[in-house]
């Protein structure tokens, strides 16, 4: 057994990770931080986790947190992750950060859309998370930067297509839309159900954060600079992303040729399902599960391909796609705790 | 006081116009026909309309419907809208079809997305319901064919843009989604909650009976042919369609153009909302009216302009704008039963 | 055109009072005043009003908001309520309040459940705000309180029951749920959209506040002393409240007798609806209209009475019987700017 | 590893149950019949399941499905599976009903409330699978009845109190919401999302076929015959049963002794939580589990006990419950494949 500890465990990221460690056959949590709950026992505050989590959030202390710890998961929000990573390195704990801080290779990039770097020296150690493009890198990190949420649907789509000149690196366009948990948990008024329920509306339409994330890795795929129109939307729903993706393709490549190829890249993953023509993804089918389905399609009038990509923000697009990474860092089974499979209904 | 017939009030549009005719001072629904519900009270298949329709379903009877009536509604499916037609306006009554039947003016291309036409003799005759753009035609018309619902969101957003000169024809995306009441009021294994709730998903990806309606009046706008790229999706709610547009700005044309555009079309409108810069629209702030929304922003990577347009799927999209044609027909003023405030929340 | 101002208006209750006002051919809305929203415009802050409210919120002045109203409704909550009342009274505006202060007759009883009162003087001159049962003193009134939510649809089921003697005064329990808009509109963790939803839950369950003013009426209309077993629950939806009354029938008393007592108290009221047999209460059929729908079944087991009333929290539970109440005390038609019915679906 | 068949796959029991196969350690799925989808792949019906069910629907034969299984589930509609059963039992495969066929002792009650019954001889022979109440019974049955979903709340939460005299036998009411699943996925008006959305109504009261199977076994545990108010309602959402019970203390018996009798009962099992004072039970933190929630308190006014008890319709309340059953049957561990946490949210 791996003992774990859990930075920042108050969040859906938080109690995400919980959930599914819970369900891991080889991983025990040690500790979990709340300087909101601090004192208080998990399931007092998570009903859901009781008898599977009997542990009372602790302080956030790095050092401490870590010390007791093969490995930290960082569910703070930017800034305090990056603050921690340090004091968590020092003891030889390896590290998944859930937050931004580690995902921009560029400190430049970083400091324009998020805020000043406290500690730039680990950016060029920091491993991106995306275990289906950089697995070998991510088995032997010390520090590995979980993708955003939208990021992982839109790469997955895109980072095949676009190393194998399948499509055009310019004019994409990803039109996303996510259930409300993305916003996490906390008491704010555009995230009560009144303001939530029965509406769809888009949001931080002349720039998201997740973009320069996207057009990093886009263009390290490219092997060229990507830039790429991006449109977020609110859900009226708890959990779920979808992407809706337009591409010029290159060339005569068609449908045919996008799903060969996204057959080679991915057709060993065990959570990328490559849904076959005709079969259009479904949020509701890989919630709670660490699972993207991917699909297209090609506009008859316009000849665009529209690619499609749905995942569980909190699960592949958040805590289990971090679990993916312990699973990889501490020599497990990759799958190990992610198997569960989508409730219907 | 008009005496107004529906024919077909057992789906949605229909139970939406009687809504909205028991609130309106000038019209007086005589007769109501169902196949499903002949004899039964209105009020016990919509339990919402008791006290403000008091009627029985009849039986389709084109001719014995439209005899006591200065104007029918048609909410009645394709084909069954176009066989009724002929019969009622023999009457001398006025008529606004719901259905997609005198849409198209070209026959070929009706025929080519829907079924052989029964009388194409009215193609011609038919004015498109569309009264920010076709206000004067429609007051005269014996026939109106009224728009589509995510065809009314794209066509007001882009049309006065189009005419201006103020973006490209090409490469026009509308990445759409709805509530789930566009679908109609039907026994059907899709539509049930199990299904619907807590999921998203696009649907008719290669090819939306919606797609040549908004080509045929977005061309005539641009004055050249207009292919469109569109991408319609199912959201967890009853009722709300946004439209998310790309377009690619002419020359220099910014936001405020694209605003200055707008003012000067439907400025003095009082069903469409031009949102101030930063503002975006919502599907429940226009649920149950006959409002629109629009607004736009200028993505800073792309330089492309995404324009955005909400509206309910059932009133602006479907009823609401039929009685707004109605008004017009009758000489009524144009606003009369319309002028309800959505719910908030 | 009457003058109407509100002291509260960035509640639910407020923007449905606005809502509305709004829609009502008699009354203008002058002021309206909020401190978190001071110095906005209405419609930024609830855009679904734009065009429908064009004024800015001002502060919290209880003396110049009334010194330019002929009626001031009070959408603060309980304290704030009776602190404003006495200035507000004597500017000589009447006032329809939709807090709890001046509900409840007995200081002693309103002070246990909710603090001390700092205008006791004139509980004795409120009127409580039930137009059914009330409707003449309302007229008269210079201080109407506007009953509760669950309140009103317990009252309208269960008042001329006890008054005619066809239920037993005692055994009554109230098990009743809610939509959250019940909750108000704030920022509290429990209200957002991750809890409410694809939940349901009781609350409040040693003693919710509504208790005392249920006992006060329904003891009035007994002729003694009731006690009432009462839990309320959450519902995952925006609006809507459904109460499932059981009574022990006095006598021989059975359905027939319930509905021909209902049909005698209420059968020519404008906002009652008594469902024929068979046909049981839906909130959704109420929703956003100020009408209360009631039904009864009889036990075939156990004999007792089940009684249903559902009505929308928000309108025939709070701002719309504000509205009712405001018409009778300015000589209005009762149902001016109430007739809206219910959106299907 | 045991192998195991399905008979009706096509419902919301049916899916649940291969859900929680593909994740058992030690079953396996052979072979699952559907009329409506036979020959079509499990998968391209609920695509939630590719990757974890490999098999393509197969035609109901009871003899043919039972003959390559250790244990077959029925999740076909009553009659249907009290037809099979003889067939299934004669290959020597032990059985879970899961439908209502073999819950009622009584030939004359059944048929009362259901059909003719086709096979009484085997009713005495049936054990009702309700494992903390007939634990032993169950592990040596060859015919195990599933109960209701309803039924397992209230039965759950009662019977101990009435075996240990804790509460009074007469004047039980239960007042109970579920969600739509419940209903099964079948394509309905009534379950479409537009009649059951933002909707919470009452139906069935004035007798849901759930009364004599509770009737029954709470009689059982009291000793002498108990009649019990049943109301249940319907809930704006997929999955989650909450039942709020009133019940007279009896004696002196108040929450402490109702625990305490709870915590005898039920102390040690895996499934039944037994929440401290002053926490409820909510559907959410059960939901797609095979806990059960339980709680209470005493109203203050009426000295009634409010019991609560919450859990997941298709997983404790059908096919989680189905599944702990077939587990004892076969000598596994009764958890196995029952040990997933609630999503939050």
């Amino acid at each position: 057994m791996h003992s774990i500890a859990i930075m920042g465990g108050s969040g859906y990221t938080g109690v995400e990770l919980m959930r599914l460690i819970a369900g891991h056959p080889g991983l025990e949590l040690t500790a979990v931080s709340s300087s909101q709950f601090e004192g208080q026992p998990v399931s007092s505050v998570f009903g859901a986790l009781e008898g599977g989590i009997d542990l009372e959030f602790v302080p956030h202390d790095a050092a401490a947190l870590a010390g007791a710890a093969d490995l930290v998961f960082l569910a703070v929000p930017h800034k305090a992750a990056m603050a921690a990573t340090p004091d968590i390195l020092k003891t030889g704990a390896r590290l998944v950060d859930l937050s931004a801080d580690f995902r921009i290779r560029d400190q430049a990039t970083y400091e324009k859309w998020y805020a000043p770097h406290s500690a730039p020296e680990l950016l060029a150690e920091a491993v991106y998370g995306l275990p289906e493009i950089y697995r070998d890198e991510i088995a032997g990190a010390k520090l590995v930067a979980n993708p955003g949420c939208y990021v992982t649907s839109v790469l997955l789509a895109l980072m095949p297509l676009l190393k194998a000149g399948l499509i055009s690196p310019s004019g994409l366009i990803a039109d996303s839309a996510s259930g409300v948990s993305g916003a996490g948990r906390s008491a704010k008024l555009p995230l009560i159900h009144g303001e939530v329920h029965e509406n769809f509306r888009p949001y931080g339409v002349d720039g998201h954060r997740h973009t320069p994330e996207m057009e990093q890795e886009l263009s390290l795929a490219a092997g060229q600079e990507v830039k790429l129109t991006f449109t977020p939307h609110l859900l009226p729903m708890d959990r779920g992303i979808l992407s809706t993706i337009y591409a010029q393709p290159a060339g005569e490549a068609g449908e045919a040729a996008v799903r060969a190829c996204w057959q080679k890249a991915f057709g060993a993953e065990p959570f990328v399902r490559i849904l076959p023509s005709g079969r259009l993804p479904e949020t509701k089918q890989v919630r709670g599960t660490n699972r993207v389905q991917l699909s297209v399609a090609t506009d008859p009038r316009s000849g665009l391909l529209k690619i499609f990509a749905a995942l569980d923000n909190l699960t592949k697009g958040a805590s289990g796609q971090a679990l993916q990474n312990a699973n990889l860092m501490l020599g497990l089974e990759e799958t190990a705790g992610l198997t569960e499979l989508a409730l219907t209904p």
